[in-house]
């Protein structure tokens, strides 16, 4: 089978790079995925694991978002500050010079100045899931739940606000190295205690203003108390930083949040799902992956899709 | 010299054990000091402990405090609820049989129901700094900042409320661990950046209800900003961890808190002190070390000193 392909795009993060091919009606044909993340490159760097994950593709445009474009990426590229939509993010895409056929763009990052905030590669993400939800347009948050939560206001398209919170980070360091980790085990009965996790979101609820920290240390009197099982400190833990977030959004949105829309591995927007409707909100939209998608609009945008000579592509389907 | 002696206080916790002395007036005439705490006991355990410590000091009655009455402690000795005075933790001491002359009483730590937390070890200070101090007896907080920081409400002589903040461990984990650290560096010239930890402190009082969770990842932002300096992260930081403990204790307290007593390490004592009067407090009280004072409160309390026959000493003064 011979398909017209026009794009290649790389989602290109901090552990893990993955590189689309999409044929002229913006469908990923083919895929692939190293642990090639900005700070895990193969030998030859940045180029080498270019070179590898396009073989036997056809030279066309490559458009790259994420951590390749930090300050330890391949080149830094100039945050774009908010508001910001995807013809503004398109519009700060910088060319860089790669040794072989593709010409290659990196986007841009989004800056906020108070609270001074950054992202690279989720404005991607919400690029991509705008397109694939039309409704999200006009109001709605977009969360991206991880090591470094972000949570985006969407306004008519554009991204207006954001902010970053440590909860992936932060959980696995309490877990791995303090008080809280040492006292938990791990139940093998069940991967996650969903009794344990609202407990944990009900405390931060309670605590009202007081928020998370003020109740971490409860983990451990709960536990001395006999109120709390090892088996059931991680998802109580889990519940109090997850709830955090829905506490801090609260306050920034009042008691009528927008549209909610979950962006990442599904088992964690799960819990993030039961933490939104926990904390007053309709249930969220929940979207997978959208990086693919945000790749192909910004190629849109920035009119590379235009200016590539078509290619034809005999490979398998993805 | 030949002194009358009266008691041994050991000021038992995770990481280090203080012996004194007591002549019979409550003076401390000797002291002692190793790095056997609970979980760094010498050869011989606890008993071997107690016994280098006291050795060539007369048989006389002995009280201990801190993690040593925890269940990874010499023996649990049961929390007493509060509110709670010096008499009814003394009340709670229990004894314990030691392979030795001496006869050894474990003093009890304070437990509250909710929101759930304890302490040990912190009870003893407070009651001896409420020895010292006439004047916080009516009504005022003592805050024990470390590890695990103590938020101590004291009413007519009783501990009446209290909360833990894991300040001091949250801010290891993040500084050795976290993406926070790895851009932080120490500025040799300075061992206490006083510009960049009122900038963290002013980053959470202005937060407002949101708190330092929301304010975390501002502290890697501002740096890719150039807005804060490796060597003015750690003390960004620290500010941003000691003031969620002063806008968490505002909401608790409202906006006319009662006096502050701050009882520990002199350099970290400062730090607060700093922070009590940015967050409105008037300059607080500090107390560099209560325990000798509150082991002679509790045994006092406990009729240990009118039951003790009176022993001579012949040693050198502290």
């Amino acid at each position: 089978m011979t398909t017209d392909v026009r794009l290649i795009g790389l989602d290109w993060g901090t552990s893990s790079l993955r590189a689309y091919l999409f044929d002229a009606d913006g469908k990923v044909i083919a895929s692939r995925q190293q642990p090639w993340g900005v700070r895990h490159l193969p030998e030859g760097g940045f180029d080498a694991a270019l070179q590898a994950m396009t073989r036997d593709w056809p030279a066309c445009a490559v458009v790259a978002a994420g951590m390749v474009g930090s300050r330890q990426g391949w080149r830094e590229i100039p945050y774009v500050d908010v508001p910001a939509d995807a013809a503004s993010i398109a519009s700060g895409m910088l060319r860089v010079d790669a040794c072989h056929s593709h010409t290659l763009w990196i986007a841009p990052g989004l800056r906020q100045a108070a609270p001074a905030d950054v992202m690279r590669g989720e404005e991607t993400q919400i690029v991509g899931a705008l397109a694939q939800q039309p409704n999200l347009r006009t109001n709605a948050r977009f969360v991206l739940p991880g090591t470094h939560s972000k949570w985006a206001t969407v306004i008519d398209s554009r991204v207006t606000a954001f902010h970053t919170v440590m909860t992936g980070e932060m959980y696995a360091l309490l877990m791995k190295h303090s008080i809280l980790g040492a006292g938990a085990s791990s139940d093998p009965a069940l991967s996650h205690n969903e009794d344990a996790f609202v407990r944990g979101l009900n405390a931060v609820k309670e605590s009202g203003a007081e928020g998370a920290i003020s109740r971490l240390f409860s983990t451990r009197a709960r536990m001395l108390a006999g109120e709390l099982t090892g088996a059931e400190v991680p998802d109580f833990l889990s519940g109090l930083l997850i709830g955090e977030e829905f506490r801090i959004a609260r306050l920034r949105d009042g008691a009528h949040p927008a549209s909610l829309c979950l962006i990442g591995d599904s088992s964690l927007c799960q819990r993030y799902a039961t933490a939104a409707v926990q904390f007053g909100n309709a249930p969220p939209v929940i979207i997978d992956d959208a990086a693919a998608q945000g790749l192909w609009q910004l190629a849109s945008a920035a009119g590379l899709l235009a200016q590539t000579t078509t290619h034809t592509y005999s490979g398998v389907a993805p």
